[in-house]
């Protein structure tokens, strides 16, 4: 689908602060993926057979979701930008979406929604790394 | 950008409990946008000159964004499927993208961004209505 | 602990739209409390040896977590009170939480965690109830 | 009123992974506590004259009880305990809840909703460095 997040960029009635907007525009669309990737993936975890051995794959998923759309939110916020909060949560972000695939990958062979879920995070973990160095 | 909804739905070990499989990625996908769309808006309108005259919009917006978020993780975990509490939260989400949709278009006019989330909101709307109604 | 809610609405630079104040405080804090109570069992049953029957558990958790942390912050906000989002988003919470209490009780003898978090469920469930009931 | 939060902690059933249960049972709480506080304080600054200027204010509360929330929920998952994540989230934490206290104190003098949060931010910013500092 076309998400909202390139038009609700372009008709913010204020400047965005200096940062690149493709790139915050990707780290939004990621985040708010990641977070759904997350809670559908630990939910499925839950039906698996070997559910025993998930605990931490759920527990990880449920932080990842929460804490992708909590990026997802901060990102979405231009009046009052603040660097440090927006540095401080993109780096919670990039290492919970690290730990996550980590984990995830350790299943990926034998669940197929841990292995959308990977990318997901994969791709999250990048957008979210990417605009960390734009910021400077 | 192609959702993660469609993969990990299919991906899903289990059965999805008799749920159209097509309105529920759609309705999900419609959820995450407006929870992100609402967010934006209600920021956008912090940054208008005539925000005094926004405070509702704000206040809509945000619990707009919450109810759907909130709706789209609902939907998305799928063991120990219960529909009464999926109904309730559906009809929950769709009262309130009706009255941010109709918040809006009162400012729509004048906002490029409230009527990019307008629209946001009506698809939603229809999305759960459309779900609800599936669900017998 | 003392919560803020209770100065934070007596703060408050207007009128709280003819809400019952003391009603309202219960709800917001017994919805924080029961969101926070939801997400530690759904945790706490990925620890339990039979997490395997524990799935529903785990997931109407996570999801009555989700929607009292979103009827929360719907009430918290009294800039432009819409009574029929307020009343949809009641209702079902309402409906999450005495689900899950249902589920709990099920396994409230076995685990402890179940038996705290279905005390917090049907406080709330009550809570949502009075509330819902002074509303008219 | 009484939380949950040490009765989940103390029926949690398995090790609670080497952290401080007391730390972590407070710093659980001034999350949630400060979650509201900052929905709540945002949305009452909806409601002041000089919203206007307001603008900065609402987006750092906005974002605060995002950040909060998911502070509280991956602290009350102690499953698959993972000390990168959380020591991510707690920092991010920490700098959102000064960012916002230090906003705030701008406005406290005029606004008692402002007072009440900075209090609750302040609270929360350093429960989360004492629980952060226990960590090692």
């Amino acid at each position: 689908m076309t998400t909202a997040v390139p038009n609700m960029l372009s008709t913010y009635p204020a400047d965005l602060g200096g940062v690149d907007r493709n790139k915050l525009a990707t780290c939004i669309e990621e985040c708010v993926n990641c977070a759904q990737a997350g809670t559908a993936c630990a939910d499925a975890c839950l039906s698996e057979e070997m559910v025993a051995r998930l605990g931490k794959c759920v527990r990880t998923d449920a932080g990842c979701a929460d804490v992708c759309a909590t990026t997802a939110a901060v990102l979405s916020r231009r009046t009052g930008y603040d660097a440090n909060v927006t540095r401080a949560i993109l780096q919670a972000c990039a290492t919970v979406c690290r730990a996550c695939a980590d984990e995830y990958e350790r299943h990926a062979d034998a669940h197929d929604h841990c292995r959308v879920c990977t990318e997901a995070c994969r791709h999250c973990e990048r957008a979210c790394a990417d605009l960390l160095a734009s910021l400077g």
